[in-house]
């Protein structure tokens, strides 16, 4: 009989470094953005809001990371199955409006488990991406 | 190192003017709207509905407000990135359904500052932007 | 530098028997319970309701299991500094409503841990708690 | 007439050395918090969980914050007025919940003007207290 399962969360030291590294990218792409930093049940571990990011960043950034977690996939990949006419269509409306199917939420995955996941907002899609992209490589050299 | 930043916020005296001149608007088109001056923190400063204006408007004229602040930009240019295939498709579904795609929420700036936010319901979307228009240009003329 | 925490949670098979147990106590006492096991993120796990088991309790079960994961701590624990003039009086209204402080949730612990939690409703109080203590039993048989 | 109001808000940087001197005196004893700084008008800046703390303290210190901000009052100041009997009695369950009124919430203040609000819980309220007003201090000795 399995008892119990063992899951690894990311620490509030790592989380701070993932957050440290998606600022150092929003600020060479001088775009301010709000970071999140969620464990694998998408609880909040750290949140950030640069100066200037939007106040609606806030709350995407906080649910792209739940929405990372809570499916164990980036974001970015449940835009085209919620469109209408295709298999997931009505899942933005779930999980009292938490998931969020646009790009900037990541898993960060240590020997294939989930262990965490980050949210960028603030910007255009594909900069909230490369910004969250950074948090996923410095998450990666850290637990490497 | 940047202790504050410095913010103007519209006084409740402007916001009086910007709500009075949408109001005027609404009389010269002879549709009753609900008017909403939010700060630059999408919360509310001032809320007026006309006599005859729709319920609902209550809630989507806070909200144009909202978004118009929450995102610095014009509620009307949401319409299109929300729409399926395109890049924010989803974003209607977050900050708690308070996010208004489609025109009549602007927002009020200084300096390229954004120091608050208007956001007018009631008829169909073009009146709904033709009065709220009406706002920031009384806006303009006030803060110039 | 601590880069993860490692936790054990209860797994689905631990969480039926805890569930099992509960409701042969339920059985017992001849008073049909609504049952939840949480994991120690406060994510449900395992959710059953007896047949003829209130409605509410499907509600206070599933947060009295949130609660005891939330706070470390058996719900019956929080009455009385919830009170008006103690300590936390105020709990209650926070986590959007999903505190409960009477009776019938408690964490699962082991080597000090908290690895989930199990909530009852259905009864009186006194009910409730004996219901999850028959489970928590079950918990403590499995693990040690 | 007054066209705007200025108002100096925290930045980033001050947020994270408050949150710093929080953590701080958390580790000093021993008791992990979640800790958040909003801005004047309630807007999460930055919030922090540290390793082990409670995820009930995830809403409870944000909204210590928020609560904070939004009355410009320590939130330790509300349980007794908030009392069945007395005058804001109800207090607690306005703003969809928001309202925090046991104590670890403070504004945070440059010229008698709140410029933030921090929010700590995780212990019983007088250590919540204790380590909230470590980041008061930090602030003040930042802004001074």
């Amino acid at each position: 009989m399995t008892e119990f399962t063992m899951t690894a969360t990311v620490s509030l030291e790592t989380a701070k470094a993932v957050v440290e590294a998606c600022e150092q990218k929003a600020e060479e792409i001088d775009n301010p953005m709000v970071i999140t930093v969620a464990n694998s049940e998408g609880n909040l571990i750290a949140q950030h809001r640069m100066d200037g990011a939007w106040l609606a960043s806030v709350d995407i950034s906080r649910n792209k990371a739940f929405t990372a977690a809570a499916l164990d996939m980036p974001t970015h990949d449940l835009a085209e199955p919620s469109e209408p006419g295709n298999s997931l269509y009505g899942l933005q409306n779930t999980n009292e409006g938490r998931m969020v199917i646009f790009g900037g939420g990541y898993p960060l995955e240590k020997d294939d488990e989930v262990v965490g996941a980050v949210g960028v907002s603030g910007g255009a899609v594909e900069q909230d991406m490369e910004v969250a992209e950074a948090g996923v490589d410095a998450f990666e050299d850290l637990s490497s």
